[in-house]
């Protein structure tokens, strides 16, 4: 359904500039046509707005330049059509009310404004709140207890005692709960670590597809309100996130680490077992994090992309740093001796 | 059932050397017996020719010596030697029809060759084509599209509005067009990026097990024919693969990457967001890709292996690498300078 | 159900110190109450012996101090801990029978005392072991077999002809079977080459969430007695994995590699294809492994996490590694000539 710029000026916090007109959804904008909004999120674009068909723009003033297309202002485009976006594309849910084939326990307790899909299994003692949404072939262990508004897409599995708070999106493939890695050595074999904790997510969660997140072994594996995390990342058992705090794909974070609040962590991150990491800390893609972080600020450690040719030829020489090193020292001492006579 | 020699020298396009045989199956070369057909691909190997017990060879012919054993003679032994194994293991289906416990939506639109497993869910406005094999547990959601002779094999979810195209095969635990990860800071919260595209597979596509693909933002993320994706490999929103591209296990691809035709890339490779990568580039294992790649070539990142001894002595000193670098051209100057005395 | 320490201390082996009393659980130190057991596994923990609430520790005799807290003593704490949460948490299946959704072929063959949960299905020829249980919709393929006493997880995938043996454990997502990655250059594609092996899982092993473990090509992939995989790893086909070693999360083991027995992997790392490492090697986190390991130890390859403007400066510098190396040598000569001048 169309709705006029200047009401949606009022609902996403812009100002309205040039004439009003109808809009119809978002769009890319080398792709857009009548009744598209696009937006533009950095002056180098702002070209793209004399041959957009789009009928509308969302950006800074200053980027208007002399184009006439009608427009939306504001210091943030990013954010603002990310809202507009959602208002023009409200998540419909596919399904309502519960399936035939839905296997639920007598002793579970799902909210009647619940929906659960086909093929899903809710195990004895359950707590599953309003509106709430359980996908396809989703399990819900013994004693889990999920929020409000949540929903598990098809395919997630939560394990026994986890809890899941209100508003949070889990992907499909996602585990919650599976036992965290522990093993004692006892003569020539492992003693396996009962893990005898749960999974604890806060609220406004998001976890991206075939995420794993472990039990914890004694306390509990928690995950702060606002946490995003995207697809195939590891959280080790007792991990501790901090609120807000954003991971991208294919991460792994060790046993017992704890991150703080409004952490950036890149894609393909590791960080080791037991490590403490503070507030507003940024990690970039690819670095491996083997010792605390207890300054706020940006951390790296990945080595840089040569044609094989070239790299093959330096990294040979990373074997050799330490004897550089030394002979590099050797070398400025018998120059400054010889300085000396 | 067993097969002339002869017969499958025309079947695969090679020549026929010794004495013609029945073959059963083909073998470990190290591992065979009477019945089987074996194969080498390398010189080194043609020692082997006069220990196994295989009924026939699929090689060069400058690698026979004076072999008695029935050969066929080929440039390229490993490839013939796959269809020879194609050939006499045809994939047969394990099931056909339509499971009763299949949960199909009246809307949808089945082919009547097309099989669904157990527990199969296929929801509305969803197209399956003819001769296509859905796994068990297997979800297709609304107004997905599936070609022709494509299997997806057990556990496999697809999320709605998604494209697959013909001869396809997903594998067990693949999740593709789960959301994009889009968040845009608002406040003290990040406020969800609508994920509005889709994900659409070309033709003759293979992708391993629990691999993800996510859905695009605005426009979709596009996987072109022919390529070939291993496990547990990561696809962000908005990439494009070029037809025939094959990527190893655990690689991920960040958003809006660009990849070309008939790049090859290996194991636990990362790509950075908004790459572009041209066609014919090879991508060494454990590659971190921080830039584009504007020429066809080999390119590589990773650090050799040392004893972890030796690598600790070593690896501290790459915190120097900037300081060393100064020291020795400080170095250079004041020797030049004596020169110059 | 309580137990006497001076009982408890019989079963797992420790000796009793101070008073008997009873234990109902184990508990982490710091969270402790009555009726807890708690361990401490280094000596600088043993302050927490006096704040504790907990009703008796595990530790080491030398560590009591003057605590009159009832202690088990024991020269490896974390062990008998381990021991003592078994024995105060032993495995209550939530599941016992055959859950009627359960989809069963006639020709699987169900030994009378396994479980098959809601949605479990079972292909022709399967063979389940006494005692074994199988979660919710996990797949069984045509011909597995499956030991006694395993447990699969919701959720699981096992591909046809797999074998798996006695006590095993196969967390949520696993997929077994599925086919290795491998295809010959055809022309202008890729042929797929037949993978006609299985997986062979030994006894004891457990296997993390959502990790995948191809079949082999001709021979089988080979899972020994006792090997523990954390989640999210993959294992490439024909790969063997000898007794009782150890890989953490996120990790990747190439094609054709053969580890031995013993050996410990930390987590994400990545071995190259047809590599073979001896028994009783440790390879630190993130290590990739690039050539064969014939001598048992340590062994690693990462590079060391720095703030982000010192690691610009650095790294930066590694691909002048080789030109360093050479200009430092070209010093020396300068130098050693000027000397003998």
């Amino acid at each position: 359904m169309p709705i006029k710029l200047s009401e949606l000026a009022q609902k996403i916090n812009c100002r309205l500039h040039g004439e009003d007109c109808l809009v119809e959804n978002v769009a890319d904008i080398n792709h857009a046509g009548s009744g598209d909004l696009v937006f533009i999120s950095n002056a180098q674009y702002k070209a793209a707005l004399s041959s957009t068909g789009a009928s509308a723009v969302i950006c800074r003033e200053e980027w208007l330049d002399n184009s006439s297309l009608p427009a939306l202002l504001t210091e943030d485009p990013r954010l603002a059509f990310a809202k507009a976006a959602a208002l023009l594309n409200p998540v419909i849910a596919d399904f309502k009310g519960v399936d035939p084939t839905a296997v639920i326990s007598r002793e579970a307790h799902i909210d009647e404004s619940a929906s659960l899909d086909a093929n899903v299994v809710i195990k004895a003692g359950a707590i599953i709140g309003a509106n709430t949404f359980i996908g396809v072939g989703t399990v819900i262990g013994e004693n889990v207890r999920i929020g409000e508004r949540t929903q598990l897409n098809a395919n997630v599995t939560v394990y026994s005692n986890c809890i899941i708070g209100n508003d949070c999106i889990l992907r499909s493939g996602v585990v919650i709960g599976a036992d965290g890695f522990g093993f004692v050595r006892d003569g020539n074999t492992y003693f396996k670590v009962p893990q005898l904790g749960c999974v604890r997510v806060g609220n406004d969660v998001e976890i991206g597809a075939n995420t794993t997140i472990d039990r914890g072994a004694l306390l509990d594996t928690l995950i702060g309100d606002g946490v995003k995390l995207d697809n195939l990342i590891q959280i080790g058992h007792n991990v501790e996130i901090g609120e807000h705090t954003v991971i991208s794909a294919c991460s792994s974070i060790g046993g017992t680490v704890k991150i703080g609040k409004f952490c950036l962590i890149g894609g393909n991150v590791g960080v080791r077992d037991n490590i403490q990491i503070v507030d507003n800390v940024m990690i970039t893609a690819r670095t491996f994090v083997t010792g605390s972080i207890e300054k706020s600020g940006s951390y790296s450690s990945s080595t840089p992309m040569d044609e094989t040719k070239n790299w093959r030829k330096n990294t040979v020489r990373f074997r050799k740093l330490d004897e550089m090193f030394r002979r590099l020292v050797s070398l400025e001492k018998k120059l400054s001796a010889s300085d000396d006579d």
